[in-house]
């Protein structure tokens, strides 16, 4: 682990309305981040699960089409707990997940108090989003800000594209990674006339560790020249592995904080997730120049480890300001934190 | 079903030699096809293993980067079966294969004698394709025959793209769909300002039933817009489904033929493979006209019952003559068969 110059709980649930009366907010979490102006904005996900409780069942939540929220009460007999996030039914293994996520713009001024004014809201728009969506991550390219998110539904969890200008109106653009595929991370930039992604195929690879892949693109729509970048073949990684913050240059390359997670002890518990960083080649972000070994941050303070999921630190965004890094990540899968780094320790991390 | 108006059974292992000496041919299927001036070219999956036994362990073969085999002899008693093709390590769950598959051209006139000559063999070329490369199919655009085919290694199975003029000399593209990925049929030429792709990610999903998808790009390297296309519902395609032959161009739609597979009754099985039928919008690939509810081909012929996987019939490539479809297909992934149906026929099979 480095030096936390600096850690903040910035967003709780309780600072939270919930969409409906009859639902509750559990969770704000995992959000993309930029500096906007003189502003930082965030595209947070918000997860909510019905305020109601029957004994016996639990209220498995889904948008429809139509834009109304069903749900589906289920005897707790007909089903197995996978773990606090998701249910498996017993008659045919089909998942769901307990809560319901969007996705909602908060704004600060830059350095300033911190305070939040909450913004616009995203909802799932399309069948491929009925139980939910999350995770956003944002790069700036030119004047136009794009977000890869999580698209939740019966046909998996797929990474959908959305841009916006200033986070008031936006565009979406379907699925660019079709199932199983999450956490993915855009460059900013072209390199060498292409696009990059990062992004995480195959979850419970049947034929080895979790791995991070390589994707390039000429209009950040379609993908192709996937390549392994990473394979998590740590114990603090051996578990789950997916690329968390947008890549940002620097001098030396391409720095890319990324979380990991331990495989869980016990049956329907979470392993305890961690960061790691990666420097990738300036001119080939396929290529890894340097890695941190061990995580450089790890659920240390009350707020990461205790909540939803105990024991989660999972970095969605990173901007830099001089020679301090601010990487902005969910805690426990409840609340928003950020933490500073310096630039150099960070580096003087990887080999 | 419909009515076979013929069936033939066209190459089995004991028609070919071995890559090498210590090595034997446990089957030829799975293989694309395109009628080339006056001829039917194949290209083929090939399956070796090898020859050599130990008492109590499994060799288990994979190319190495500089193109030599290597066999790794394995206890058994670190192994499970999970089915004939596949074992897995119990200490870590990782899989791999039995047998090591390459490519092989074949070549025939077409409507003569169905003696088939020899040609070019396509190997294993990079890590990504370690553990082999497998069940290649085939469309011809423009002056080109591009071929995506499955690619296996410790990185799971990813579906790659390769392309030849002549069936002679080959160039290969790199990985379009990532892990897991498989069952990828390109259309043969662009609707609507775009080219269209069938494929199959999510194998095991944990959310539904198993899926075909259809991708979208504008230069067969760079897939966007992912839709899912069909869910396997039936019985008979409730484990596995995956697109087939290349799509045909018919007055009606596009006919594309697929494989469904029922569920094992026991652990260590592999449940029947059938083939499906969907008739696609002409106009749009990724909108179902019609469908067939019953497979309209199952494993009959004994060469189709018995084999390396008992009761497996899985088409690969379809030609047209007339008012007559010829389907190749992979039997008991084993030997290479090909039916005639009548189009008009088949046609009345799908509602």
């Amino acid at each position: 682990m480095i030096k936390r110059i600096s850690e903040r709980l910035l967003l709780r649930p309780q600072d939270l309305k919930p969409l409906r009366d009859d639902f509750t907010v559990i969770g704000v979490f995992n959000p993309g981040a930029v500096r906007v102006n003189d502003e930082i904005v965030l595209l947070a996900r918000v997860a909510e699960k019905p305020r109601d409780s029957r004994p016996g069942f639990i209220g498995l939540p889904r948008w429809e089409p139509n834009g109304k929220v069903v749900i589906d009460w289920t005897s707790k007999d007909e089903l197995d707990r996978a773990d606090p996030r998701v249910v498996r039914r017993k008659s045919d293994n089909l998942l769901r997940l307990t809560s319901l996520s969007h996705l909602r713009v908060f704004r600060s001024p830059d350095g300033g108090s911190m305070e939040w004014t909450q913004g616009s809201v995203l909802l799932p728009a399309s069948p491929m989003e009925e139980f939910g969506i999350e995770d956003p991550r944002i790069v700036e390219i030119g004047e136009t800000y794009w977000i890869t998110y999580v698209a939740v539904s019966r046909h998996g969890a797929a990474t959908a594209l959305a841009s916006t200008h200033d986070f008031v109106t936006f565009e979406r653009h379907g699925v660019v990674f079709c199932p199983e595929n999450k956490d993915v991370v855009l460059f900013p930039q072209k390199v060498n006339g292409e696009y990059f992604a990062l992004h995480r195929p195959n979850p419970n690879s049947h034929f080895g560790p979790p791995e991070i892949w390589v994707a390039r693109s000429q209009d950040l729509l379609h993908w192709g020249q996937h390549e392994c970048l990473l394979r998590g073949n740590a114990e603090w990684e051996s578990d789950r592995v997916g690329a968390g913050t947008q890549p940002v240059l620097l001098e030396e390359g391409w720095l890319e904080l990324y979380h990991g997670s331990r495989r869980a002890e016990h049956a329907g518990e979470v392993g305890a997730y961690s960061v790691g960083a990666l420097l990738l080649d300036r001119g080939n972000p396929a290529r890894i120049l340097r890695r941190s070994h061990e995580p450089i941050m790890q659920p240390t303070a009350d707020f990461e480890r205790s909540g939803f999921v105990d024991n989660v630190v999972f970095p969605t965004a990173m901007t830099k300001q001089r020679d301090t890094l601010s990487v902005y990540y969910g805690a426990a899968d409840t609340n928003i934190g950020v933490v500073e780094f310096s630039r150099k320790e960070l580096l003087s991390a990887l080999h």
